[in-house]
C-alpha cells in the first residue's frame, strides 16, 4: 500500500487507460490536456463547506426521516420473539393439546342446556311484548273512540287501566331478564367447572341478556309513542317508518335481531342488498387461524409463564412478580389484539356479511386515543351503543348529571367485567370491577391530554392508555383469577389446565 | 337492572330534573313538550346508514393512522428489554467492576508507549514533506532560469533528477507508513493482551496511519500541480487558494489535521468562527453517559451470554447457538447503535467544535437505506471520505473500471476490519474480512432494490440491510472471536474478561 503512491504518481490517465497502469511507471511530467482538472485525485476538496450532523438540533436542514428505526423496532421485536419462543421450546416441547377431551363431560352437558335455554328467554320476552302490542292496539281504538266520545272519566279510567297494563309488562320484561342471567350465572358458576367454556356459557349469556333489555327497553318506548299519537312520535327516526311499531313486533324480526351483529335493538337496520361470499370466506379464514394463534399462545406461553408465577405470588415476592408480569404482558397483548381482530374484525363483519346488516362499525382506531375515555368508547362500539342509549342518554334524559351517568354507566360495566371473568373462573374477586373502577381517575387525568393539540400530550396520553392497559390491567388480572383458581381448585388434579402438575410445589 | 325500565318509564324530563328521578314514578303519560324529540331514549337510531369497519379493506374511508401501534412497539421494546435486565439481574447480580485495576501493568506500558510514538510518525511525515517542498521550490526556480535560457538539455536533465526524487521521496512516505502500521500491529498483537486496551491502540495507530498515508497522497500531487505550472493547477479546489503549496507545509497545518476530525488532509478546511462551549459541554455529557451505557451492557449483558455460547458453539449444537446470537443481536445492537452515536455524533461533533472545523458531516442517514452499498457509503463518512479521494477515484481515473475499482476498495476496507478485530484479539481468524467480503454480493443483490420507487422494494431492503448487519454480522463475528480468545487464553484465569472461571467447563 505504502509503495504505491510511488507507482501510481502522476500517470496520465488517458494514456494508461488502455493498459495494466499498476506496474507501468510513466514518466513524472503530466500531459497537458483539457482533462487535467481529473489527475489530481488526491487533491480533492472533500471538506469545502460547513455543514451540520443531521442528528444534530442546531442542523439547518430537514431533519433525515427516521423510517428505518421503525423498520428495525419491527425486526428486533419480531426477533426477539422468536427467540423467546425457541427458548420457550427448548424448555417445555409442545405443550399444546387438543384438550377439548379433557373437559368433563357434565360441563359438555350444562353448556348444551344454558346455550340452547338461552335464547328462548329472548323469545319469552318477545311474547311479552307480543300481548302488549295487541293491548296497545286496543288501546289506540278505545282512545279514539272515547275522543269521538269527549267521555272524560272514561279517558282517566283508561288512562289509569294503561299505567298499570304497563307496569305489569315492564315487570314481566325485567323478571324475565333477570331470571335469565340468574339462572345463567348460576348454571356457569357451579356446574361448568372448565373456566375456557364457563366464560364462553357467560359471555354468551349477557350478550342475549342486553340483546333482552334492548328489545324491552326500545319497544317500551314505540310503544309509548304509538300509544300517545302526539308530536312526539314524528321524534322517532326516519328509518323505522318502513316498519312502525306494532308491525315490528315479528317473530321474524325478532331473529334478525337475535343473529344480527348488535346489542341494540331497532325495528329497521340499515343493510346491504348482497352477500359476497368471498367477503365471507376471507373473513372465516382469518377467524380460524387467529383462534389458533391465540390458543396456542395460551397453552404455550401464557400457562406457563402463570405456573411459574404461582409461587412468587403466594411468597409476594414483588420484584419477580413484576418480571413475570412484564413477561405476560408481551403474551396477553398478543392474545387481546389477535382476539380483538377476530372478532370485532373478522367474525363481527361474518355475521353483518351473512345477515346483510349494513353497519359495520364495530370499532374505531382506539388504538390512537390519547386518553381513556376515548379508547372506552371506541373499542367495543356494541356494547358502547347499548350503554349510551340505554344506560347513559336515559340518566341525563331525566336530569342526572352528565358526569354522573357516565360514572354510573361505567360501574354497570364494569359489573359485566366481572361477571365474565369472575363467575366463569369461580371467583368474583372483584379485580375486574376494581380494574374497571381504577379506571375513572385514570379517565379525569387522562382527559386534559386529549384536549391538548401539541404532539407530546398524545404521546403521553397514548402511551399512557397501552401501559395501563396491556401492561399492568390484563395481566394482573390474569394472574390474580389464575391464582385464586389454584388456591381453590389445585389439589384436585383435573386435567382442564394444562401442566397443572408443574406448577405445583 | 332489571326492574329499572319501569322506574324510569317515561318521566318527564323537565320535570325530574330537580328532584330524585330513580324513585320517583310518574305517570304514564307524556306531557306534550317541544323537547319531546329528545324524550323517547331508547328509540334513538344507533344503526342508521351502512359503514365499514376501518380495518377492512373495502373501507372507502381514508385508512385510520397506526401511530397508536408505533407507540406500543416502543414501549415493548422498552419493557421487555427490562424484563430482560430484570431476570439478568436475578440470575447474575451485578457484574459490572471496575477493571481497569486488572489490566496487566506491562499492557498499560506497551499502551503508552505505542500511543506517543504514533504521532511521531506523523511528524516524519511532515519532514519527508518539508524536504520535497525545498526540493520543488528549487526545481520552480531552476525551471523558470531553464525556460528563460531554453536550455533543452538542461530541462530534460532536470527532469530526470526530479523524476528520480519524487522516487525517493514516495519511498521514504511508504517506508515510514508501513513501518508505522508494521510497529503498531506488532505492539498490539505480541505486547496487549486486555483486548479492549488492543483495540483501543489498535484504532489508534489505523486512525493516524490513514492520516500519513493522505498528508503523504495529497502532498504529492499539490507539489506536482506547484513544479509544472500548468492549467492544470486551476484544477486545484478554490479553497485552497488562501494556502498554496508549498506554504502549507507547516507544523501548525499538520498539528491541525493531526487533531481534525477527518481521515483527509486538505491545505484548508472550512471552519467555524467561534466555539460554543454549550455545545461542547453537551457532546461531552453524551459520550460519557453512552461509554457508561456501553461498558454496562457488555460487562453485564453481553460477556456472561458469549459464556454462555462457548459450549454450544464446540458441541456445534446449531438451535441452541441460534438462540443465543439472537439474544446477542439486541445487546450487540444497543452497543452499536450508543457505540455510533458516542463516536460520530457526540465525539466527532466534540473535536471539530474545539478545532473550528465546519464539516459536521460525519454520517448521514444510513439507518434508512435499502441497499448495502448506500449504508457503506454512508455510515462512517470519514473512512469512506478516505477511500474515495485516495483509492477508488485514483484508481478509477487511471482507467480501472468501476466494478473492480469498487470491489478492490472494499477488499482494502476489509483488510482494515480485520486489522481492527483479529489483531487486538490475537486471532486472525478472517471472520471480520470475510464478512466484509460477504457483503459485496449482498451489495449486488440489493442494488436493484434501491433503484425500485415502490415502498415494498425499499421496505425490503431496509429489512435485508438490518438483518445482515445487526443480526448476523456483529454476533456472529463477536461470538466467533470470543470462542478463539478462550480457546487460545481459556486455560489461563488472567482476569481480563470478567466471569472467565463461569464459563469453563
Amino acid at each position: 500500500m505504502a509503495s504505491r503512491p510511488t507507482a501510481a504518481s502522476d500517470g496520465a490517465p488517458d494514456e494508461a487507460k488502455s493498459s495494466s497502469t499498476k506496474t507501468n511507471v510513466k514518466a513524472p511530467q503530466p500531459s497537458k490536456r483539457q482533462r487535467a482538472s481529473t489527475k489530481y485525485k488526491h487533491t480533492f476538496a472533500v471538506h469545502s463547506e460547513n455543514r451540520t450532523s443531521c442528528l444534530s438540533s442546531d442542523s439547518t436542514e430537514e431533519p433525515p426521516s427516521f423510517s428505518g428505526f421503525r423498520n428495525l423496532m419491527g425486526l428486533v421485536l419480531v426477533v426477539s420473539n422468536l427467540r423467546l419462543m425457541m427458548e420457550n421450546f427448548k424448555k417445555y416441547g409442545v405443550l399444546v393439546t387438543l384438550s377439548g377431551s379433557q373437559i368433563r363431560k357434565g360441563d359438555w352437558t350444562w353448556f348444551g342446556i344454558l346455550y340452547l335455554l338461552t335464547p328462548c328467554f329472548l323469545f319469552v320476552a318477545f311474547a311479552i311484548e307480543a300481548l302488549a302490542a295487541q293491548y296497545a292496539k286496543s288501546k289506540v281504538a278505545d282512545k279514539k273512540r272515547n275522543e269521538e266520545r269527549e267521555d272524560k272519566q272514561q279517558v282517566e279510567q283508561s288512562k289509569r287501566h294503561a299505567f298499570l297494563t304497563w307496569r305489569v309488562i315492564a315487570f314481566c320484561h325485567g323478571f324475565n331478564a333477570t331470571l335469565m342471567l340468574a339462572i345463567a350465572t348460576w348454571v356457569v358458576y357451579f356446574q361448568i367447572h372448565n373456566p375456557g367454556l364457563a366464560a364462553f356459557a357467560q359471555l354468551h349469556a349477557v350478550i342475549v341478556w342486553l340483546k333482552v333489555c334492548s328489545y324491552a327497553f326500545t319497544n317500551r318506548d314505540m310503544r309509548h309513542a304509538y300509544v300517545n299519537v302526539d308530536p312526539a312520535e314524528a321524534a322517532l327516526p326516519e328509518l323505522y317508518k318502513s316498519c312502525p311499531y306494532p308491525n315490528n313486533i315479528t317473530l321474524k324480526n325478532l331473529s334478525y335481531f337475535w343473529w344480527a351483529p348488535t346489542l341494540v335493538y331497532q325495528p329497521v337496520y340499515p343493510s346491504t342488498d348482497r352477500i359476497r361470499w368471498d367477503f365471507v370466506a376471507r373473513r372465516a379464514v382469518e377467524f380460524f387461524f387467529l383462534s389458533i394463534v391465540i390458543f396456542v399462545a395460551c397453552a404455550q406461553y401464557a400457562v406457563p409463564l402463570l405456573q411459574n408465577s404461582l409461587n412468587d405470588f403466594s411468597n409476594l415476592r414483588l420484584v419477580n412478580l413484576l418480571e413475570r408480569i412484564l413477561k405476560l404482558s408481551t403474551i396477553s397483548l398478543v392474545c387481546w389484539l389477535a382476539g380483538f381482530f377476530a372478532l370485532f374484525q373478522s367474525f363481527l363483519n361474518l355475521l353483518a356479511e351473512l345477515m346483510y346488516f349494513g353497519d359495520r362499525e364495530f370499532y374505531s382506531d382506539w388504538w390512537n386515543c390519547c386518553d381513556l375515555r376515548s379508547y372506552w368508547t371506541s373499542w367495543n362500539k356494541p356494547v358502547t351503543h347499548f350503554m349510551k342509549r340505554h344506560i347513559y342518554a336515559p340518566m341525563v334524559g331525566r336530569g342526572v348529571p352528565p358526569a354522573l351517568a357516565s360514572l354510573i354507566t361505567f360501574l354497570f360495566s364494569g359489573l359485566l367485567h366481572e361477571l365474565l371473568v369472575g363467575v366463569p373462573t369461580h371467583n368474583i374477586l372483584g379485580v375486574a370491577f376494581f380494574g374497571m373502577v381504577f379506571q375513572i381517575p385514570l379517565i379525569y387525568m387522562t382527559d386534559p391530554l386529549s384536549r391538548m393539540k401539541s404532539r407530546t400530550g398524545r404521546l403521553v396520553g397514548n402511551l399512557t392508555f397501552w401501559l395501563t392497559f396491556c401492561f399492568f390491567g390484563q395481566p394482573v388480572a390474569a394472574i390474580a383469577y389464575f391464582f385464586a383458581w389454584q388456591a381453590k381448585y389445585g389439589t384436585d388434579n383435573r386435567p382442564e389446565w394444562p401442566l397443572q402438575g408443574m406448577g405445583r410445589r
